[in-house]
């Protein structure tokens, strides 16, 4: 590989790693505003996220740049094409923060009702999973990104145990259901978070590997 | 433009049609099964859908092919690059209709609960969007994609009328809350299709204009 593409290369691991942070940072901001009913808060993760557009309208520029002037093959080719869908997903990652924001919202016109559930714990689990893939990613370690897909299960087994505990206070408490459906969007998008960190992981098998190995965990969902 | 890599591009945009009827098929099948409690045309989606990866794997094999031959530049390669994102669009559409399949499965436990919305009236809506997109993507029609995005509007609200509705229903029949429950999944899982049909409209728009059209939906919505 050239010195130039390398270099290159190593600038878009970094935006990607920034794009990351900033979403990240959305997330907790979101889950904080959900914790202190902040409606303040929510608004900034709202309005926030337009910076998470421009920056993953950044990060497909310079991936398209780095086609177009150094026309890389095989496994570097491999990469610019992961880090563009990676991209894709960090920035819906984004979105799922502001949909939790705005469930802040939504619950800010109705009496507090306490959380169901571990939310940072679900959070750590989810956000532990995004941090794995993209260090797959960047060190293209099929190991690591494997570990991801495993980790998956937990988030989802938590998701279930909430919507069970959500349901089970909506049948004693059924005036209070506006606010525990916003509970359960809330589960449900942590939920979607661990799933954008298994497709990343997916990506960097795929990336290591070709087509044989992806969807192998969707596959066995479905047996 | 080559004649090579303009018989490649036209053999990508078949590709992608035949991906999309199969998410579409699979959907419709879906709903199908839900209709008539219908457990063995579920399972069909849910085992399918290991058809639908493969093929998103080979149209993924064929950007990177086209990309390394023939090393496009310019609105080619914003071309194949939209057809990478859109290929991930399509392929988590058929998720969506894999999911709407467990929640067939799901409500099969339960006492039957007549589908509180129009399923079909909505699918309708959905798909025309992603088939707007589609044909904005092959035409490059930014018109077209323009149209798709005014479209999310009205299946969000569909959504959020489905969502007053069957709460309305919970609050009148608690006993009923599981099946309820899987309606408003099967409400949003429709919803997530009309919101892929926008991401594919907005990556067409982008394909055409660059950046600084994208997310302008997103930053209306934000506002």
């Amino acid at each position: 590989m050239s010195k130039l593409l390398r270099n290159e290369i190593s600038r878009l691991e970094k935006q990607m790693l920034v794009l990351s942070t900033l979403a990240e940072e959305n997330l907790h901001k979101a889950l904080k505003a959900l914790q202190n009913r902040d409606i303040t808060l929510a608004k900034e993760v709202i309005e926030g996220d337009a910076e998470v557009d421009r920056q993953e309208v950044e990060l497909e520029e310079e991936c398209l740049k780095i086609l177009a002037l150094h026309q890389p093959v095989a496994i570097d080719l491999r990469f610019i094409v992961a880090v563009l869908k990676i991209n894709n997903d960090l920035e819906r990652v984004a979105d799922l923060a502001v949909n939790i924001a705005d469930r802040v919202l939504t619950l800010a016109d109705f009496q507090e009702v306490e959380i169901p559930f571990d939310v940072h714990e679900m959070a750590k689990h989810a956000w532990s999973m995004i941090h794995w893939s993209l260090d797959a990613c960047v060190s293209m370690d099929a190991v690591l990104a494997r570990k991801v897909l495993a980790a998956d299960k937990e988030v989802d087994d938590m998701n279930r145990a909430n919507f069970a505990r959500i349901q089970d206070a909506i049948q004693q408490n059924v005036q209070l259901l506006p606010a525990y459906i916003a509970y359960l969007s809330v589960s449900r998008n942590l939920e979607r978070v661990a799933d954008h960190a298994t497709n990343i992981a997916e990506d960097v098998i795929y990336m290591l590997e070709g087509g044989i190995i992806r969807h192998d965990k969707e596959r066995m969902k479905g047996s």
